[in-house]
């Protein structure tokens, strides 16, 4: 029977709010490893190119990313946020190692086609290396990944977050029994999205097509939701969506996604 | 027979200069794994602190580092530097892997006491964990390590970068034949600090002291002295001090110190 490995990928919301930040960690850590955590950006890029006047632009929710904006992520992403995230971790007896995609050829993507729309420095995942990652987790390390990936030809690239998690847990599926969970500031998937507890419990495939052609699905789940079948069509084993407070307690209200 | 081991420490200078800063990765690339790079700073941190208004304190040439300098530093060191530095590589068939202290907990320190002078966030080194950084040898990586470490209890630390290549180096030759390089723009140490080809090629302990005696060395150059002879007193097999065409070519004019 394969080990189990969970992997955790948080969003913004969490990451803006540096009390949750800390009490998301406390959760973190006390989850058994193997584990991995992929943590997205938040408003502190956005923020500090405010400051240097440096331009954010977005397209259908996207960021654009210009050198200037690259420069500004790799500081936040892979410096600020992945070395405190890492340094709270090591103080709450979890060995946790920062990563970009860079560091150990771990991950590598390609520059977006500029063509329909030019993102700029944005990568789209090529290949992500299991055994490396692996060798971390059998040196009783806890990976944490931040969204900055390299191309192999010494261009970093800003990379999803949610697009990282969903591919690491699809490599590392070969060797370990995945469980892949996006916890974000919901509960689940939600069919009122102005109504907190009507979370949708389970989702399988013919569910979300139904879903999906209902219009009940809000637009900005359904990257995420695509993600998770294409986690599961792809030996991930299961996935949660939810916030939280389900990583601190697994009877927590979340939506769990099946084939 | 203990295998050998480089350990290559590079200054501002260097990274100053994207040029320079390339040629040298071109150079440390083709220098025989397995290595080990530190990297400083440079101006860039005192340049997005100026543009973020954040004021920039020095006391006897160090910097003090509050909170907001502390976050500045961490960006641009752990983020933005060693993340490029990280990239280039990989390009250049090097298999970096970049670090601060607080990953995998190779490096801890602790807060440098407030009395005489207030440092605010400055290391001081404590430890050094020569097994988990002999991992990623083993591993076939290269450590490529900012001058961020961590405390063990959370709090990231602005550390300095010849201090790291010291207690690096030392903690390394338990197992290793390990060289240590610090790589700055002078073809070493000088006799006249206004002629670059006044390089003295050894320096032994005894040679030291007369030197110092005669107030011959430059000021700059005394804390890495003092480091370099740490180092030797303390199982280093060799310490250079040379510019980065001695890391291109062994032949070229560099310092040599021995005891």
């Amino acid at each position: 029977m394969k080990t189990k490995l969970t992997v955790i990928k948080i969003g913004g919301e969490i990451i803006n709010n540096a009390e949750k930040l800390e009490s998301f960690l406390e959760d973190f850590s006390s989850v058994e490893a193997p584990k991995i955590l992929i943590h997205g950006g938040g408003k502190i890029a956005t923020a500090l190119s405010d400051k240097l006047g440096i331009e954010t632009r977005m397209h259908e929710g996207r960021r654009i990313t210009s050198k200037e904006n690259l420069d500004v992520v790799t500081m936040v992403y892979a410096g600020l946020i992945n070395k405190n995230i890492t340094a709270s971790l090591q103080s709450k007896a979890c060995n946790a190692i920062g990563l970009s995609g860079a560091d150990a050829n771990t991950i590598r993507a390609s520059k977006r086609p500029a063509s329909p729309t030019d993102f700029g420095f944005v990568g789209d995942i090529e290949s992500v290396d299991p055994n490396v990652i692996d060798a971390f987790i059998e040196n009783q390390m806890t990976p944490v990944f931040s969204a900055i990936c390299h191309d192999g030809s010494g261009q970093l690239l800003n990379t999803n977050a949610d697009t990282i998690a969903t591919e690491v847990a699809i490599a590392m599926s070969v060797k370990y029994d995945t469980e892949l969970i996006y916890c974000f500031d919901k509960k689940g998937v939600l069919m009122d999205v102005n109504d907190d507890d009507s979370v949708v419990e389970n989702i399988n495939t013919a569910d979300y097509r139904n879903l999906r052609e209902q219009n009940v699905i809000h637009d900005g789940m359904l990257p995420k939701m695509e993600n998770a079948f294409h986690a599961l069509n792809n030996n991930v084993s299961r996935v949660m969506i939810g916030n939280t407070n389900f990583i601190k307690n697994r009877t927590e209200a979340h939506t769990l996604l099946t084939l």
